[in-house]
């Protein structure tokens, strides 16, 4: 099947283009900064930016010349850290999905995967994220905007005859992930040697590698469930097990000192997916363990940050 | 102040800006179809397409020249009878709603109301339906997009500290109304002379003419009330009643035939507004009864259908 992924040179779309085309996908892959052109039999770059007027449409139109777009896989947002909680591209990014949407539908387009957010949930409960049982409360800009995206693409899906999957994402991680995030800032902050002064680390989150999660979302874009569903590990994991799997494969433990700093009070205590839907309904699971993940993730910035550059991802981590 | 009204030509649009008018405000009004220019003094026509793209902020642009806004009064959205429900227009016109609402805050504008709709309540109860309290569930594409709107309008007027009042609408009748809708269809039919089989009539809505609502409107923009508001009479008012009451008026009553078809099975019982806040809190109420509004409305359509032309409003009834 042919599939446009948007924001497929960002951290988690480049990952959905490499599992798509692992299975054998024609892939069109958007990006505001790649060159255009066709990388390999079956991958075509596209240079283009949804946010522009018209752009969308311009896209689709250009897409479909070399062959009828089947699905959609859209990840592109604003993920700027620290600023895309209540950025107003917020706004923007619904507007440029909107026509998207619109655009890929009338073009003869099939299949949507539309990346989510656990930020639609309410956070503060201790109980599993249900897709379809939890109560939806985003409180920042950001979910919101996702969130109502969320509900206008149900309905026009339902209108219009194209089948809809919401993937809602959690904490992913894993190589070329931006600096300022928490992985990256731990594993270069043991590297450089200083002290990690930490809090208890007791609040719990649901980690996936990110390239996991694009396989996820590449099993989801073929299958034909439809609906809100969870990309996640399912799997409760305490800050200060990450911060501990992190320094003890870095061989850096000594340099953590947990219970120097003060909690923070406004962090909800437990934000873990149910991933029923996941395993049992598309029936996928990870290929790995997150302490493998982990692993990798911390062997990949060690090579990196010993590369002659020593930036890291000198596009992304400033 | 200074306001800008979106849809200003249409049904709706035209008496929010003779209410303003009458309340001193200036008016920037924008039409998709009116000639540009200033027509009296306070009162300057834009003709501006907002679904064209960059359209928005061009007009925000064009509309600061001859002084800054502070107000948005946004009525401008798809309202063909009959599609308007389940029209993908209506994601365009949520992406270029909230185009609108970035380019208004970034010149300045302080002080947005917005069309909502009763669409967005779950129907179906037999409660007056309450702003705070209601259950909000859209069932088609039109309240979907209007609800995904005000989630996103809420939130964003939060973060950037716009005044944010969304006014939800229910039915509103008058001079200028699409002859396709309930009440010149009534009107015309009755004054065609042809008899009139009807169901019970005994299901009950929430009418307001479009002249008290105009003036509401008008006063909700001038205030300070956020979040959502019911703009409607909060009166009960079967369809039976609204038949007989035109029929009344128009000396035809012998031609109506209540009970002579069946009842909808799907039509929801009651639809009727809880409207405290607008009376409490805005401290409005409409300056004629239903039953005087019908008779002006009946006398508009009499004049209108016995003009030289014969056809009512030219460009809207077909």
């Amino acid at each position: 099947m042919r599939f446009l992924v948007t924001g497929a040179s960002g951290f988690i779309g480049k990952n959905v283009v490499a599992a798509l085309r692992k299975r054998q996908h024609e892939v069109v892959a958007v990006s505001t900064s790649s060159a255009p052109g066709i990388v390999e039999h079956g991958l075509e770059w596209v240079q283009a930016d949804l946010l522009q007027p018209g752009g969308c449409e311009a896209l689709i139109d250009n897409a479909n010349v070399s062959g009828q777009l089947h699905g959609l896989v859209h990840c592109a947002w604003d993920t700027t850290p620290g600023k895309y909680w209540s950025s107003t591209n917020n706004l923007k990014w619904v507007a440029a999905s909107l026509h998207l949407l619109d655009a890929f539908q009338r073009g003869g387009g099939r299949r949507c995967v539309i990346a989510g957010t656990s930020a639609e949930y309410a956070w503060g409960g201790l109980e599993s994220l249900n897709e379809l049982r939890s109560t939806i409360s985003p409180n920042l800009l950001y979910g919101t905007c996702k969130h109502s995206l969320h509900s206008i693409a149900e309905q026009w899906a339902k209108t219009n005859n194209v089948s809809l999957a919401w993937a809602r994402l959690f904490c992913p991680f894993g190589q070329e992930e931006k600096g300022e995030r928490l992985v990256p800032k731990l594993i270069k902050r043991l590297l450089s040697g200083e002290s990690l002064p930490f809090d208890s680390g007791n609040v719990i989150r649901d980690f996936i590698s990110v390239t996991d999660l694009g396989q996820a979302f590449a099993a989801l874009a073929e299958s034909k469930l439809e609906g809100p569903i969870n990309l996640a590990s399912g799997r409760d994991f305490s800050i200060r097990e990450l911060v501990t799997t992190i320094a003890t494969q870095l061989g850096r433990l000594e340099q953590v000192q947990f219970d120097t700093l003060p909690n923070p009070t406004s962090d909800p205590m437990r934000i873990v997916a149910d991933v029923d839907r996941l395993t049992k309904e598309l029936s996928w699971t990870p290929a790995a363990t997150l302490e493998q993940r982990l692993a990798e993730t911390c062997r990949w910035w060690q090579a990196e940050l010993s590369s002659p550059l020593g930036i890291g991802n000198p596009a992304e981590n400033k």
